[in-house]
């Protein structure tokens, strides 16, 4: 596997109406998109920074995978997201190195990419997705 | 403050004999440097992605900042830097947004780059290093 890059950094936050004046300000620029992503009940909020971006994850749901990890971690980074050219051929491979998959297979996350998760178990600790912007 | 981009993803490792070849098979690249940061009471291990890296911190002291962050948290991403051009001003600005900083001035950190830290309490959990490449 070689990713080429960082696709984004994913943090949680309790707000994204009180976080999003906050990275305006430290990264000097606009948050360019909103969106929900009602599969993984989360109202994501983006920043471009070089070749990656800031993704801020607020839940919509207590249940949901943010707000689970927001009430045993509290606020803070949550992801982070690699580009790879082929996340079928990448997760075959990830597998095959021993690396426990939350994705089997690839699905749909935000601004239309193509994304699955490997388990932070296997991540010594880091939640890590694959992702690919088939277009 | 206009950062130009991520210059690296702080990840907290109990052990960089066993990260190191998990990073490599997953970037598809080599470690490139270790370093050890006595200041900071870790050891570093260095992987460029993009215009960005990887630096896996290994605690040197359970007492150090990374130990008590792997005590307490587990291990996983420990900070996000973002590189700045003039820090000092950076830092001044970030004061004059109400940002707490943990470094009032800044100092050396690894790979001979100036660096300091803000305060996760007032960066929505966070915790975020600034630093400039003074060569």
């Amino acid at each position: 596997m070689k990713p080429t890059h960082i696709e984004h950094i994913g943090i949680a936050v309790k707000s994204l109406d009180e976080t999003i004046p906050y990275y305006e300000k430290l990264l000097g620029t606009a948050c360019y998109a909103i969106e929900e992503v009602k599969d993984q009940k989360v109202k994501t909020a983006f920043f471009k920074i070089g070749d990656t971006k800031i993704e801020l994850l607020e839940s919509t749901d207590p249940e949901g995978p943010v707000g689970k990890f927001i009430e045993k971690k509290g606020e803070g980074i949550h992801h982070i997201a690699f580009a790879v050219k082929g996340i079928e051929g990448a997760l075959e491979e990830a597998k095959e190195n021993g690396i426990r998959l939350i994705d089997e297979t690839p699905r749909k996350g935000a601004e239309g990419m193509t994304i699955a998760f490997l388990h932070p178990k296997s991540s010594y600790g880091v939640l890590t997705e694959l992702c690919e912007n088939k277009g």
